[in-house]
């Protein structure tokens, strides 16, 4: 078969960079088309001088038309609205699409008008979209016109917690999730918090009770416990580059081991090739799934105070972002599900 | 009055140079001797560059008597156990001490000997001994012949939690403290952990549920709350030199504002000129405290899950060490509380 | 005496938080005045929350006759050519002036012209203007009206190289300067290259051949020397918030060891308070004089090329920029050159 | 053809996991063996989570008997002295080595001696090995028993030397190199200066003019000069991973235009994978070759005084260790030259 004919419009942003990376190494795929509004006409390779000798292509203006003519698959990296606005468009010219914007995430619109204080661009397109986290929805992804690329804290939150909403011992009801990301989670555009000098050597909370990934965490939690849930999500500011890391709190309604604990995980996530849980005594680090598709879990019982304590660990542009777009393209493709992302992850 | 005669027993770890820096401004003091096992015979402005011009003394082997003899005020910086032995020499000696370790800071044997796996070395001292916060204690620190200095992580959660636990209408049988610290806070002693390599540019937790400076939390806030208390107590790893945020979860038992509880803490901390309570909107940085002995702290409250998220900040080595230990000097010398301590901190 | 009245125009750039955090401790002035156009009706201490608590002023929006009425001395730092205006205005009101900018930095408006592109603003009050490196120039500082406080750059560079210009054995005609600065440097404007994710993790070299400091440090060294001089100077960044280190390449022209050229500086810097020069066998590193006033110098001959290499060590905010400019205040206002500037470095 | 059973002595290193790394991703090898004398009896990937899931092996100690018997090619990543004695046993045995330590790289041991101060181990093999810069060195790679794989701050500095040293129009008695290194360089053994709370937002020049790297630059840009050359070679510390900038200064002897040397420099590298050379006006961050074998040079000519400068960037362990090691192993064994190094370079 010949290779599938990719574009990527909004590429300059970090995510954009991150998927090139990939796709350019991926042996089924060819990189058709890449836009950007602000870099239109210059070589993306002198927008990234990462990429000199591996890709060679001018950014394009924004031309749905144009783009669906030139090919199969597209992913799209663009803001909230102006991503429905494309996809609607893609997806009316038959073609498949990974949206990485929240527009397709949410599948009740009153949600997403209260946490995006916006009309809903598009919700006659929400039944032919999935929320791409393989791991929990592969069936419906592979049916998908539009396939909704999960926010990295909801990939980071909800894997840690699928296997104890449908099976664990817990109060679902009491849930805290402390997240700490690095900066590149904020993207490309320059702004003050993430001006070096201002974040470097630094820790703080933000949002803190009003971020916009909470409702994408609670509508997945919430399918698989059957019931709705809520959840009390404080995310960081931290200084290094890539990682997040989730340290969530929950009560345990029975006694429990370590041991038992990461079993249950270990059984949950047995035929998943980027889930790893770490071993009792062991808890993940966010440099050892840097540049991979992994999101690694470690658990810890506090029997004093009868919580449960689970740890996971993500690249946000890895399993956060590009790296399961990727994974995402694989399964609507027909692909092996873990071409061009088996590398290890890199450390140090 | 003359100048009063400070020692510093371990004084080339970072606690010490930090507290050297302070010492050399004071108005009040005069640094008489250091010591140091590693470079007993240098220069302490050859170990540490950055002191250069500012003192001349060469580190000593320690010997409590020559301490003894020449010191009026000893500040003792060593590792537990090793430190009791020396606080007890010196307290025989009529000498006053402040203590960097966790020797007398749990006043019941037990407890000690179960976390830190060893015999206590001098519990017929702890009765002279205070906890040295003093927004809690001033008045017990005045009377004490041993101040024992309070650890790091513990300084941001107790402040954190004081007016709550007094004050608050919240469930204190269920507090969830996820704290981020600095490197320095693990000390100049090399180890893979803080090898440059292996803690950049990465996150994680460690100790879970066990860490020891767990026990001196839940003591101090056991005493305020007249009953017994157990907290969940996360301390996380984070690439900065300096800082600790500390976010901490509770469930409210009545509804209450932001505002409101804000209120109640700058009540509660009125008087106290180290701690720093944000407006409503606003939540500390680490940055915003470093290198300054001030602990800020900022609430807020998630309505949709009727939890209070209250995060405090302070600089390891300032309120969380040198600094504080200074300000409990100034008060068991009669200084003003706020002497050599009133400098702006660092940004950026 | 009462106290000196102080403006700050343009108070919420890095140089103007740090020259506040000095203010505020200094015993001898009063901060009557600070202004800001993105900020104005602020107050300064909800603009930067390490202030709170320590000084309550709410920005104003620049009007030199108010700034005038309301203070005695006043720090200008805008940008070029805008300074200039500001500065004219103020020195006619009869104030004193140190201002940040390059405007009266460079005494020949051809040089300035060729170097910034743009007609100088104020020629005539050149006469009036002193170049502000007091170790080299502190006579004609405390006649002037305008202090031009240099460049972090030029002063790491002309600091290291003036004893070699007018003693030393070396080829002052083939001077390399290779110069790596902390972020912090590029100001508080937010863009792309001071990205935390563009910058952090990274090295680069940038304006080679052509940066603006370039023309300043020649300057200055063309006055020592008696000649015109040119120099090579390539400015690196690198992610640290604060710090310039000055790699400096010259030709001996006579045999000298080490410890000769160490014993040159040693006697040239004598009787400075704020030059460093090291023993042989050290070097600094910048982290040893962050968040100080200290210009620290160490040296080295290597015996097989015949060259000497020069290392300088500046906190570009510290001696490079505020903590000078403070000193300058000093010695303009008749106070001990030294006040508000006894501080030892911040390490780590 | 079966795959080449490949064994790595010394494994638990920074360059052993990102040789790890590469060898599980290489179509063409199986690792057999790795070895180290801490971890042994580990699993690799209990010592370096990041390769869970990716390989799973038992560190042995080492016997180089078995690793003869159990694999075709050996990567030695050992000590100075010991790597020699190692492979000098596995040569005996048949086998080719690819030895990362500095023993193979002096052609002339009383250099060795010199700077090492210790007798050369096995001067009877430095006939059988060849210096391992592809980009100049190839047919003798082909045919040598031993490669030795060049240090990293000599790839960065000989492959952005050697165009000139053939054919440019410079002074090549007086080159002055100032490169800037990541931490990683260092190793993975603890010690003080690598501590991260001493070297984060820190600079510092180290071992000038005294740096055992100087040799090895000397010795190859002699041998394409065909003189003996000396150079100035100054190692910086700062605080990033991953990443050496090497800035460089020579005299131009004619008059040239940097169009005209990035010609000379875009000519001489045309048709080597693996060197991008930056068009005149841009200049390369060690970002942009981060985990790749990349090295990018670019260059400016500063006509104000007749110097050109160049510089380039490696990933220390990219280009600078186990990648170029790879690139070895491709050429010795009959693999392309490129297979297992095609990644794009991650950034951010």
């Amino acid at each position: 078969m010949g290779k599938v004919k990719v574009g990527v419009v909004g590429a300059t942003g970090y995510t954009g960079v991150e998927l090139l990376r990939l796709l350019v190494a991926h042996p089924g795929v060819a990189v058709e088309m890449v836009t950007s509004e602000t870099y239109s006409g210059r070589d993306i390779a002198s927008v990234f001088p990462s990429l000199q000798g591996l890709i060679s292509l001018r950014c394009a203006k924004l031309d749905t038309k144009e783009v669906a003519s030139a090919c199969d698959q597209v992913f799209v990296a663009l803001p909230h609205t102006e991503a429905a606005k494309v996809v609607s468009d893609l997806v009316q010219e038959g073609k498949r699409v990974v949206d990485f914007s929240a527009d397709f995430r949410l599948n009740d619109t009153a949600v997403y008008e209260e946490w995006y204080s916006v009309r809903h661009p598009a919700p006659e397109l929400l039944g032919r979209a999935a929320y791409g986290l393989p791991e929990l929805n592969r069936e419906e992804i592979k049916k998908a016109d539009i396939v909704a690329n999960p926010g990295c804290y909801p990939t980071s939150a909800i894997l840690a917690l699928a296997p104890l909403i449908e099976k664990g011992p817990v109060d679902v009801e009491d849930i805290i999730i402390d997240s700490k990301s690095g900066v590149s989670g904020a993207g490309r555009k320059v702004a003050l918090p993430q001006h070096f000098t201002e974040c470097n050597e630094s820790v703080k909370a933000y949002s803190v009770a009003e971020h916009r990934h909470t409702p994408e965490i609670e509508q997945e939690l919430s399918r698989l416990a059957g019931k709705q849930l809520r959840v009390v999500f404080t995310p960081h500011l931290i200084p290094i580059t890539r990682g997040i890391l989730s340290t969530i709190y929950l009560s345990l309604t029975e006694d429990r081991t370590t041991g038992e604990m990461v079993d249950l995980y270990h059984e949950f996530y047995e035929n998943e090739p980027f889930v790893r849980v770490r071993e009792e005594g062991e808890l993940p680090a966010t440099a050892e799934s840097r540049a991979s598709n992994y999101c690694d879990i470690g658990l810890k019982v506090d029997h004093r105070t009868g919580k449960l304590i689970v740890v996971s660990a993500i690249d946000n542009l890895g399993k956060g972002a590009s790296w399961q777009a990727l994974q995402n393209m694989n399964i609507i493709c027909g692909f092996d599900e873990t071409e061009g992302l088996r590398a290890a992850p890199l450390f140090p």
